[in-house]
């Protein structure tokens, strides 16, 4: 079963070099990379988070780069049949092939393969930060801010789920984009509600922008509404991308990885260099989740100190209300943007410390040995947690994390015993409440706490 | 609490003649018309099917057009908080009131005023409806055939709502574009699961048709999905848009509303001249609505003869399998027009008897002398019958039926025995089924069978 | 030869009953009237002004309209080939096509058979001419007043021509559109000058709006540049509507033409309601046309007395100046509309005398009755100059006046002696200049002055 | 005097670095290369082909690259004041800026300063002409084959203009696009052609593709209508540019520029692997070019065989013609591209020798060292006379080869004598014609034949 798309949208012409590199490797890791993305977005009417089961059940999967007479076209062996009606190809899944490839080419080409960008240093990544997103399309000039980020769980409640769509809704109605990891869950309902309220606003040019990377695309493919896709190359760029681009972030209820976006955030925010640059951010969710947020807000005030609730306001039960506060901070965002001649496309003033940049691989020996007590300043603090967070997020969802587990057995990872409780007692409750994994109820955990 | 907006979409500029008259009558007709047709569409957010009640809670409402450099503002007083966001009104709400006001105008001065449409007989009353679609931008020369007309109750089970959804989606995954008598229910199901197809598709010109009418639109107000609005001038133009515009029908469950549509369409489509005209029609519902369709197959044979199964398929629990044979009808649609040069955007070729045309005005006494017996052509007892579900819908919903029947009690309708008895129990499945009103449980009917 | 057209552009979807017309009326004036309009604007590439000659030359020219599946098609028989590039008729025409098509159906369907406009009053004109204006899509409600109506000679020198095209250029440069009555000469000119300063400007939607009516089309034929051309039912229509429509004028040099169109406009704008409306009016040539003007200037002051040049500043050989004071004239006039809360699109507030819109017949008894002397009101004197010059130009170039000459020899006009002299001294230097006819040196008057 | 100007069109957002680099440089070469070409865009309203005397003239006029809100805007000083309209830049002219910056930035950043393409190989150099293309915007993959690459002097007579404006106008109303080194003369006039012609038939996207270098940009203005411009490095990328873009080549008459152009040209064609490859080229002129033409084909013959006649037709005084061949030979392409799936917008297949490659810098020593005689293939001579001509373009207008030919008086160059005494007469005729430079008549050539 083979058959021949013609790519849509982003995806420009390309040179015989890029499209020869695309043939010739189709033993080495670029073509894997490629198959694998192509098979994540392919795969999106199938609900699952699990990267390795998805890999096995289409081993036979493969996509080919041909060049034709009026551009390139795709051949396909093997694709998900739901990637389908009657025999054609959804639009907007071609467009994702289209970026997942235009993405993965230029990483390649001008960001890995050359040494313009210097990825050692924090002014090189954000630089090739920039360049990946130009490449893509999101940087766009003209446009007033409008991109709300949400984060939130790929596995959450029916409840959780209708507040995400309210949620969005209520920021569509008031003109407001919508950029999300692009998964299942938190990721998918704000795009859907808005989507409703563009509709109504007759605001045919909303934006529903997914960023993901090669080692989550699959266990978080993106939702066909998503009509701007990037691939980042890692997991640092893709959450440097979110916090440059966004004027505006809202997060949802979710588990280790929205752990890991808030540790990230709040840990550039407290920067000092940060401090006057105003960054609306607000934590909801339905009424009954305000347990969960008081849970989430004791321990960022445990690990990261007081100051650390300046950053952010708790909304429960009032999507309403969420939307207006975030239409007002993006309007001050503007305000703040055109004072200082700031871009409005990119957060080009937002210091990343290299701590939240450098990429961190998660072994079993890098979770070891992770330094989790409060004698640390604070921002390194959150910078391990952040990591340590990741790490179990690869242990759950990603190819390469679960083969490590499968081979080594669960992370290990030691603190300071109160952080120790602490940390326990929140992940013992994402567990409880079913937010590891898609099918929770089986959930083992991939960590050790020593 | 007072308010001017400027209208939206296809309002065009009006010349002072018309502004003029709209201020002159603010005693007449035509601005209490054109108040409460505005006032419907305003409503959109409070789900209610009561007329009467809508009118009396916005006593105070007022609309007034105003003539300003770039063309006419609306002032609207009073008017309902939830066509509003933040004190804006919803875009697609003001394209509705532009809509509605270019229907009343467009009416009142060209085809009621004048005698250039004979609308006595079939061929005026034809080209009077094409003269008002043609003035609301529905008649699109350049489009292939792609508008699937839904029919069904406004008063539906969240099963059947969701189900109406499905389908929309599969049919909006085909491109194919949805038409309904925009109200709630079956008639906004399919628009929304459409608009979720057609933001995957990328269609971005998918088209979400409302046809409306005076006495119907506040108890069926407009969803603001939808992005063309007509106000036909009554009932029986309403409907013969429906099938004119129509490149073919789904009907999902309803009551006396849908009724009245099915035999209507069917009392055409048994007319000899219409027996080579290819036109998809197919009843659906989730799983369990099987045995409403059958009570509906056979009152359909017992009043209109076996042969009217030629007419219509019944698919219940597969909304893939409805959209596929209607994409496929509509195809065959396609190629007749094609072959007969037949214009796409309007069924000129379907006969529509007289008996379909004329307007029927359900009073008391009219009702009581529709004969209802088998003793005629088949599609003058369809025809009778057709108005006789006609005047109940008027009596549940409208508000000059409810005043009637508050002021002279039930509608009294006379039939032979047999029908007599299988009309009501159909009625009174309708009944049992909470199909008649929104808030079905107290449900008083507005007819008595004698 | 002949072949099917689709139509293009504005010509929307016409019911069976307007199709039916067109074609039953072939023998009919609706007919002839498609027909004898039809050839004109097929006629574009051929420069003549002898209506009566094209009209012989193409004798069995036809045109027939089908109603087809997408719509409807033309077929043509006989046409010019210059309409044709390589079979293909050129878009540009297609549209024109369109609009005659669109224009003659309206206003035969909609003014003149139907007693909805009183044509004999004021009121019921002004609205006539708005509503065909409308119907034509010249009414753009959101667009600033851009619109400048050039007046001028269609025989002109090429050195004048070269001026119109240099004053077109720079009104374009400052976003400046142009209308005129679409002929070749000054009526051309500035259309190509505001085409290639649009260009430069990227000015993706200049309009070049033609007005022309049927007794003068075939003399004056759109140049294709035109995108919006409208065929008003007579002079004094075309003349209302270039006023209403138009955002301030520009008068090039002419013949008897641009006199009768100087007459109208000065004989309005002396209206003592008309005082306080702002209305830039320039006349204008090259270097060399400063005694033209002053010719002009002189008659005007004799005719309608000192006060008349405060209604006119003449420029000569400066199309950047001229360009400039256009621009801020029209700022003027945007500034007062917004003032006073007037349509951009349609200057409602311009007061035209009765006398202005009658419809003139130029029969020989009429010429002959014409009361040209000082004795009666200014405006009154303007109108009937305003009659005298349009009695000449249909001598001249229209079909109908150059067959009453031939049957019945010159118009002849009294005047009063020095009123006389002076009008025999214009009419004598239009004749000597070679504005009179294409082919001037050959000229012989259609009028004799008593 | 300075203004701050928003750039339009292709510019998109620059990265830290980028802008960085450009305000660094300011006293480097990049900021210089930028000043001299923005200079030269904004110079298009005085025709001048005198680089040197350009930059003299506005020593003091500087640009220069600020960050702001939505996007970077450009502070000009001393900027030519034809390039603005009361106040405000020609939008096109806008355009231009960025087009210029784009390019420069783009070929500093991602061609020069990288080892990515190999530019001392064919495949390299081939590969970086399409990339530079392609950020560009020129390459567009939806697109029918339509560009015609229009080739002639830039001092041309009169009758030679309105001539390249007739072919011009004959191939827009074909639906074909233009594509010239953007000066004057032959450059300007096939686009003013074809822009009358693509209003006439409403091709709103037609292409006026101007590729011009850096050393030729000054003498060659783009004139505003130009509405895609790109700034390819060298002379050498220009040319290449040209022949894998075009669908088919016109070439007008022109002196030692146009010469460079055909040899180039016919030097490609005539390699074996090429011969097969469709390739549309015409001379064209006026009636009385027949013996330009004739002199040229001769001296072809001579140089390249009898072989070459067989690559390109002659038509004088004909531009119906030239345009239906034209027209037809891009048909031609447009089916060879097809069956052989080559892509539409960059002819990849087409063979141009490392000789026709390698940038050629005119000293006095490369220029006197050229081998110019028949003891040599074919080929190689055609790519010596290439640079033969090239060198002489240098020493006419190029500023670097006037201030040469000032230090160091005329090229030498040397040639067999049979041949030698054609190219003498040859560039005889071109200087007894005023083709060399703009005020031809105070001709002294920059050349002496030994």
């Amino acid at each position: 079963m083979s058959s021949i798309i013609s790519p849509e949208g982003s995806l420009e012409v390309l040179s015989q070099h890029e499209v020869n590199r695309l043939h010739r490797t189709s033993k080495s890791g670029l073509h894997e990379l490629l198959r694998r993305c192509a098979l994540a977005v392919l795969n999106c009417g199938n609900p699952t988070d699990d990267s390795l089961a998805l890999m096995e059940a289409y081993k036979d999967f493969d996509i080919e780069v041909l060049q034709q007479d009026r551009g390139i076209r795709l051949k396909l062996t093997n694709a998900p049949a739901e990637a389908f009606v009657d025999g054609h190809m959804i639009r907007g899944i071609r467009e994702h092939l289209s970026a997942v490839i235009r993405d993965i080419v230029y990483v390649y080409n001008e960001i890995q393969q050359h040494n313009r960008f210097d990825l050692t240093t924090g002014e090189g990544t954000t630089n090739a930060v920039f360049h990946i997103l130009r490449k893509a399309g999101t940087l766009k000039p003209s446009r007033d801010p409008s991109l709300v980020v949400c984060w939130g769980g790929h596995s959450i409640s029916r409840d959780e789920y209708e507040y995400t769509k309210d949620v969005g809704y209520h920021l569509g109605l008031r003109d407001l984009d919508i950029c999300t990891g692009c998964g299942p869950g938190a990721m998918k309902g704000p795009m859907k509600g808005a989507n409703v309220a563009h509709a109504k606003q007759r605001r045919r040019e909303g934006r529903y922008l997914g960023i993901s990377e090669p080692g989550i695309i699959a266990a978080e493919a993106p939702n066909p509404i998503v009509n701007e896709l990037v691939v980042m190359p890692d997991i640092e760029k893709r959450l440097e991308a979110f916090v440059r681009l966004g004027h505006g972030i809202v997060v949802f209820p979710g588990g280790v990885g929205t752990a890991e976006e808030i540790l990230y955030l709040l840990g550039i925010l407290l920067h000092p260099s940060n401090a006057d640059i105003p960054f609306p951010l607000i934590f909801t969710g339905p009424a009954d989740s305000a347990d969960y947020f008081q849970k989430i807000d004791e321990f960022l005030v445990y690990t990261l100190g007081d100051a650390v609730r300046d950053y952010y306001t708790i909304i429960t039960g009032n999507p309403v209300e969420v939307a207006r506060q975030v239409r007002r901070g993006v309007d001050e965002v503007t305000e703040f943007r055109r004072t200082h001649q700031d871009a409005f496309y990119y957060n080009w003033r937002l210091t990343v410390a290299r701590d939240f940049q450098a990429p961190f691989e998660p072994t079993h020996a890098a979770m070891r040995s992770l330094k989790l007590d409060n004698d640390q300043p604070t921002h390194e603090l959150a910078a391990n947690l952040r990591r340590a967070f990741s790490g179990i997020v690869s242990g759950n969802v990603k190819e390469q994390g679960i083969l490590a587990i499968e081979a080594h057995g669960p992370f290990e990872l030691t603190a300071a015993p109160e952080l120790m409780r602490r940390l326990d007692a929140l992940l013992s409750s994402f567990v409880a409440q079913g937010r590891m994994k898609l099918d929770g109820d089986t959930y083992t955990p991939c960590y050790i706490l020593k």
